[in-house]
């Protein structure tokens, strides 16, 4: 398989740990989202939204990360990222949005971007902004642990599942950007637990390649 | 089941139709969000990120719309809202989530009070922000629908799928915020021709008991 990805992303950064778990191999192609790489015409002809991640799976292109990890599961489902249980599926998913529909987004580069050059947020305005928004996951994710108490290793069980990995892509980079994590005990005992483990650990933005060089 | 709504959330319309379309009866709860009913502690015990929906099916709580959208698929298969086919349903997924995470989330009640509240943008900046990530959104799915260039009533095939409730979702707030369509003729096509059909239509947000109310 063929990922372009960029170290610090976030999305790629799931996509990533879902193919370690599942043994996929991949080329990873880095896109200098600083440079600009992502509207370069033949990255956007590749992804119209100039975003990363981007698979390819042979001839196969794929985009959205929660769309990549679905399809992952779907083709390659051992070891599974989703419980059996639809009840439980339905929590790991509804997990997993907390991050990559309701905080995530609102912290990507074309955000800040917009804070910086329409709304003229300085940059102690734009750290306070995603401070607040990775905190406000952070706390729905603690919450919603709170409530469901889960006594195994992992969001659910003893092996990982999507609900994880989007933990991990909620943690990182509340800790990129210096976010108080200490408010967070159940959500961090997760991730001191999934960093433990080569899959999630070696799928870090700071061990990718491109990080060395930036 | 018990869907707990108001007329206006984009994330409450997607599971309405989703609803719909399986022939799912349901029995509504309005929460007023603009009186505040989502921080009353009987609601936040129940969905701890204080936002609509929460949907039970039985005893079952379901939260976060695609979550809700994907336990439908799984619990109550017909008819489907995702295709059969493998790259179908990634292609499918990955549409949705331009609407569910990369847009939607953007102009959520939430983020509107911060821009005003913390950042003091006035109306008509709030307005531009809106307008701009709708548009972006709407961009995107135009780009998709270009490059897939489906011959089919829908975003895929001739019957309805997750990409065409985000699709949807994605209009119905661009309209209500006077954010001009014309550009993009590939989603207006599939977007009318879903508003022909009772699932979408009766689901739509100016057909909901509450909006009459407010």
């Amino acid at each position: 398989m063929k990922l372009y990805t960029i170290w610090r992303s976030q999305a790629a950064f799931r996509v990533r740990i879902a193919l370690n778990l599942k043994g996929l191999a991949h080329e990873d192609i880095a896109i200098n989202l600083d440079r600009g790489d992502q509207f370069k015409p033949e990255y956007k002809a590749q992804n119209p939204q100039a975003v990363v991640p981007t698979l390819y799976d042979g001839d196969a292109k794929l985009f959205q990360s929660v769309a990549i990890l679905e399809y992952l599961e779907e083709k390659y489902p051992h070891p599974p990222i989703l419980p059996k249980d639809l009840l439980a599926r339905a929590w790991v998913r509804g997990f997993a949005f907390v991050n990559a529909a309701d905080s995530h987004p609102l912290i990507v580069p074309r955000i800040r971007n917009y804070l910086t050059n329409v709304l003229n947020v300085d940059e102690p305005g734009r750290t306070a902004w995603i401070q607040h928004w990775l905190g406000s996951g952070l706390q729905a994710m603690e919450d919603l642990l709170a409530e469901k108490n889960p006594t195994g290793k992992f969001c659910h069980g003893d092996s990982p599942t999507i609900a994880d990995i989007c933990l991990v892509t909620q943690v990182t980079p509340a800790q990129l950007f210096k976010t108080d994590t200490a408010a967070y005990p159940r959500v961090m005992r997760i991730y001191d637990h999934c960093m433990t483990i080569a899959p999630f650990a070696e799928a870090h933005p700071r061990r990718q390649p491109d990080f060395a060089e930036h």
